[in-house]
């Protein structure tokens, strides 16, 4: 029985992030383009879904981590975006919790909206900050990936967390941007898994 | 820039999952009292939060794979038992849906109710019966553990996922005996996490 879980993310995530070290990030939408440039690429290298994240320092603005889709060539269920980016954030950084200091604040940007697993994961994350790009709506529709159970009000439910350092949410940061990379996901024919079944046991959507 | 994350459970997790790797488990009590057995071993050597969990096979009645919290020790918000005990078991099985194969179900055993990331990563997973002891309220009360924004009627919803397998929800069973765990690990003055903060940016709970 294995009791070690190792994850391994895409060799061209390690390059692209590694030239991206040091770089500034000057606004919001540059850190959302290069956001979207994982989710782009990763359809490009077909190594995943078309999903794309990054945690960013808010106050030095430079790149922290990054995750991309990795649920079919890990096998895990887990492995979404913005779940890897977060989780090498806190390897990164040493800690469970990434407002553990208040004088840094870190930013999840994610190039689809968090789904009702990475809600979750955002949380308990110590993330106090959110951008997304394209919506629940616009992946469900245009890739066919689901979201799940989402609250109707999850940003305002992510920013009003009793006991819990307060977290800005910013929806449909570059939005076209991102349904751009999904429309190309779904025209490459790459699996789109979790979209419904017709096996046995399985109730109608 | 780390790319790989590599998330180590405990070496007695491992010696008592190997100890019982062979056992048939002959009725749900039998399976639940070695998962509330896990956390309780993880509150007396000390390695983590008082949460055990367990998958299991349900047509051979053996042991698949185990998790104890080890948010602290690897400084990971996601380790939650739940979490790890089902990434353990997607990456023994080979596959990122434990449902894939619908002639074997597997099963989720958990000394304590989901929380709100948990229960996202199980709507995923492809766990198709989900076993429960102490509830969220217990888990509160006595330890000061949160368990976020779990909707009221959490259970019904997993139970009635569209698009995806049937799964069965049972509740509070053993829950005195998971209690017992979470007083044991109150009294033994370990860290409870998140458990609200008078951080500056934190909202009153």
């Amino acid at each position: 029985m294995t009791l070690a879980i190792n994850i391994q993310l895409p060799e061209w995530l390690a390059s692209t992030a590694a030239e991206n070290e040091s770089r500034l990030f000057t606004s919001t939408e540059e850190k959302m383009r290069f956001t979207i440039g994982l989710a782009n690429q990763s359809v490009t290298e077909r190594t995943g879904g078309p999903f794309g994240a990054t945690v960013f320092d808010e106050e030095t603005n430079t790149l922290i981590s990054v995750g991309v889709n990795a649920v079919v060539t890990q096998g895990l269920s887990i492995a979404h975006a913005e779940t890897l980016a977060i989780a090498l954030a806190q390897k990164k950084l040493g800690s469970f919790d990434l407002a553990q200091n208040l004088q840094k604040r870190y930013s999840l940007y994610t190039s689809g909206q968090p789904c009702i697993m990475c809600f979750g994961v955002i949380w308990w994350s110590g993330i106090t900050k959110l951008v997304s790009a394209a919506t629940a709506e616009d992946i469900e529709q245009i890739t066919g990936f689901r979201e799940g159970p989402l609250p109707q009000n999850w940003a305002e439910m992510l920013e009003n967390r009793d006991g819990l350092p307060n977290l800005t949410v910013l929806r449909e940061t570059l939005r076209e941007e991102a349904c751009e990379v999904l429309r190309m996901y779904a025209a490459s024919g790459q699996p789109v898994y979790n979209a419904g079944s017709t096996r046995p046991g399985t109730k109608k959507s």
